[in-house]
């Protein structure tokens, strides 16, 4: 049973109003069929790692743009506060209630709503499942151009909303560059149109940017338009094993510059996360015996040029002892059986006990320094102690776990984690956002003035604070 | 002799403070000697189209980011308008002030400020010449995102300010995703510092977004952190001539498939654009006798391979009749021979007459159709009516020319080419900015409600409104 997230972190409910009946029955009006209460509710409380749990008594699950903006213009004037929810996969705590928030459920928001097969521009509702979409661009010869663990559930307007970076964004760039356009129903019930499919726009300000990563704080996200990468006509996959960090980075600048363009991906974990996905999920690596394990993908439009590439690469690495083991493939399966060693490693996480996440952006050659450090600091205190992640963006996944939460546990990794990233110019969040779990560290990477102007651009929007409150940024003390 | 903008336009002066001699005493203390008055501002006053005209009398050359603040606390206290300017190279009238505007000039912000290899990442003033970037860059194995025409004379952080597209957005995107981090002094003096160089950070609202493409409205940017590829081993250019413009697209799709990922870049232009270029330059093409060309870059890290794929998509082109004709080059000077044709087809036409220019979003299909119907619809009243620009964005650049301006002109293509525009959701300015030129026409590209919402953003950063005043947003009625 998880603690409710306002017991354990003692949290002030703010004064918003209180469901009445007369809510309810206003909503069933509204979508018959589509208003969720009582025992049904739960699963939307509890969020997807069983860290945090709110106490709301109501789903809606809209399918309409003209749906949510009603839900938000009597939300707003009842000063109702709502919770946006995609595919309730957010690490952070922020996709589920932290009190009583009416969680608004963009599960039923799943239509696509046109593809051009010319500018390879998808337009579709924000209740989305990620791989959905890309199954049906496949089919297109088309592929989304993120790409991450939790695609089998997420919704593309969750990760619009988080700004999530993933697997592919090496090589696609970040969905601030991909998303063309944004529908989003502001907290008063407005609607904001900027749904546009062009590539280029310099008319104004840029206003979906600022919805982009901001964690339904600032308006629900109801449609999105992305530009879509042409499906590669080949696709290969390395997973070597490294004798050391320092190896595992000559690596990567070693195949960055030979594979060049068809780089598609260069992930690291250590031989912690291998032994956890092994025993919690039963998995097998096929690479052993290796401190550190990387996991490289080209894709390109030429499958003899790119194996060329990729085997000249794999002759020097290992000629030159930066690589001490490794696999290739090109089949579908084996590199799915491949792939499922790195996206697991989260599942695995969970099976171990209570787990500390962290999410850091640093300098390269100082990315695993944070995990040795850290892992000396808590000695016998943590369970497990493991690394992994998007190398080549700088991004590193620091994982604790422990049998179960402990304040004093937290209490030695935090602020101790944060300080060192913030001495190293780091991010405390690279993809994850802030939430509810991380809001209050904000400071370790954004100066006061800009925290303040958040805080303004949040008062301007959402004056009455109604939406997915006490998330992303800091409460004011 | 350039008509004065106000005289022109009958625009209206807005209440800001006038220029004292206590003010410019002011600056003189603040930075001796980088105080410009009487002939000297005369350059600064005027666009490098020679279009506009501003009636300053005085430019300041700050050098450093807390000269910035100083200046802007200053004119913010005596309610100073101010224009910021980089290399004055816009099109759109942002770049000169209107009335008497001071004019902020980044000349002197050039500093490099660091670069690191490993990551790629570059952080400078924005006063650095995007060209003299590169040049650095490419000594040490990375380009710039961006390429422009302009690029010998514009700073980068001009380019920022602008969101600016230009030859490489189709292969690195654009400035909203390689731009890393920003420094920016906001309009009452006060520095915000953004200026991370992380690839991923999702702490908080993304407020640098903001200032991207706000043309010098919303804040001053001094520094910029941008993200920079590698620079490719091998480049080849093919410079091909084809029968009609449905030609132009097939060839597109075709070398899109064909080359993949080292599709550098896709230009078109008509053949009047050649004309020009021929007339006006003394350049000469090296192909002949088509309607339209189109240039083809690829850029990859094998030479061979993309040899090999530049090749079969060549005889294929060729084979179906795609490509009349064409030449291809692989050496430095002839490439830079092959892009001054594209490159200084602005300058050709500035050579033409008054130029009336159009930089328009449309879906790449009906791209040209603008061009013949405005040639139709005009006649014999306009000198040219020519059509190029960036095809594989969508992004055509329309331009008319006649022996000098006319009102009577200027009524018969305006409204009517943004009305054109709007009815296929495209965008009247793709990558040119709004500025003062094209600033009462957002509406054709934007709904009200986000026009409104951009005038409080404006608002909220700029209460007073002295930062780069009669651009971007339409005047209030």
């Amino acid at each position: 049973e998880v603690v409710p997230t306002c017991e354990r972190y003692a949290v002030r409910r703010l004064p918003f109003g209180r469901l009445a009946d007369g809510d309810v029955a206003f909503f069933e009006r509204l979508m018959p069929g589509r208003v969720l209460t009582g025992e049904e509710v739960e699963p939307y409380n509890v969020d997807w790692l069983k860290s945090v749990r709110g106490c709301s008594q109501l789903v809606l699950k809209p399918q309409t743009t003209a749906e949510v903006s009603q839900v938000l213009r009597y939300c707003h004037e009842r000063n109702l506060a709502v919770n946006p929810q995609g595919g309730n996969t957010g690490l952070v705590g922020g996709s589920v209630p932290v009190f009583d928030e009416i969680i608004l459920s963009t599960a039923l928001m799943n239509q696509i709503i046109s593809f051009d097969k010319v500018s390879g521009i998808l337009v579709c509702q924000a209740g989305c499942v990620l791989e959905r979409l890309n199954e049906y661009l496949e089919e297109q010869g088309f592929i989304m151009p993120l790409d991450l663990g939790a695609k089998g559930s997420c919704h593309i307007g969750g990760n619009v909303a988080t700004n999530a970076g993933g697997l592919r964004l090496l090589r696609y760039g970040s969905l601030r560059g991909t998303v063309l356009g944004l529908e989003v129903v502001l907290a008063d019930g407005s609607a904001l149109d900027c749904l546009t499919s062009l590539r280029k726009d310099n008319t104004g300000y840029d206003l979906k940017q600022l919805f982009i990563g901001s964690e339904g704080t600032l308006g629900v996200i109801t449609a999105v338009s992305i530009l879509c990468p042409q499906k590669p006509k080949a696709v290969n996959l390395a997973f070597l094993g490294c004798q050391s960090f320092a190896k595992v980075l000559e690596t990567f600048t070693t195949c960055r510059a030979m594979l060049g363009e068809i780089l598609s991906a260069y992930e690291f974990m250590d031989e912690k996360c291998m032994e956890l996905v092994e025993r919690h999920l039963k998995l097998s690596c096929p690479v052993t015996d290796s401190p550190f394990y990387v996991l490289i993908e080209t894709s390109g439009s030429n499958s003899t040029h790119d194996e060329q590439k990729l085997n000249n690469f794999l002759e020097q690495a290992m000629a030159s002892g930066l690589v001490a083991d490794g696999t290739v493939a090109t089949d579908d399966k084996k590199m799915k059986v491949l792939w499922s060693l790195r996206e697991r490693i989260t599942e695995a996480l969970t099976h171990d006990g209570y787990v500390y996440k962290y999410d850091i952006s640093l300098p390269v050659g100082k990315l695993y320094d944070l995990v040795t450090d850290t892992r000396a600091r808590l000695g016998q205190n943590a369970k497990n102690v493991v690394g992994y992640g998007h190398l080549g963006d700088g991004n590193l996944h620091l994982n604790i776990t422990a049998e179960s939460y402990s304040h004093s546990l937290l209490d030695a990794i935090e602020p101790f984690v944060y300080e060192w990233t913030a001495r190293c110019n780091g991010s405390i969040s690279a993809e994850h956002g802030l939430g509810f779990k991380k809001k209050q560290f904000i400071q370790y990477s954004k100066p006061s003035e800009a925290v303040v102007l958040m805080q303004q651009f949040k008062a301007m929007l959402d004056p009455k604070g109604i939406l997915n409150p006490y998330k992303t940024l800091p409460s004011t003390p």
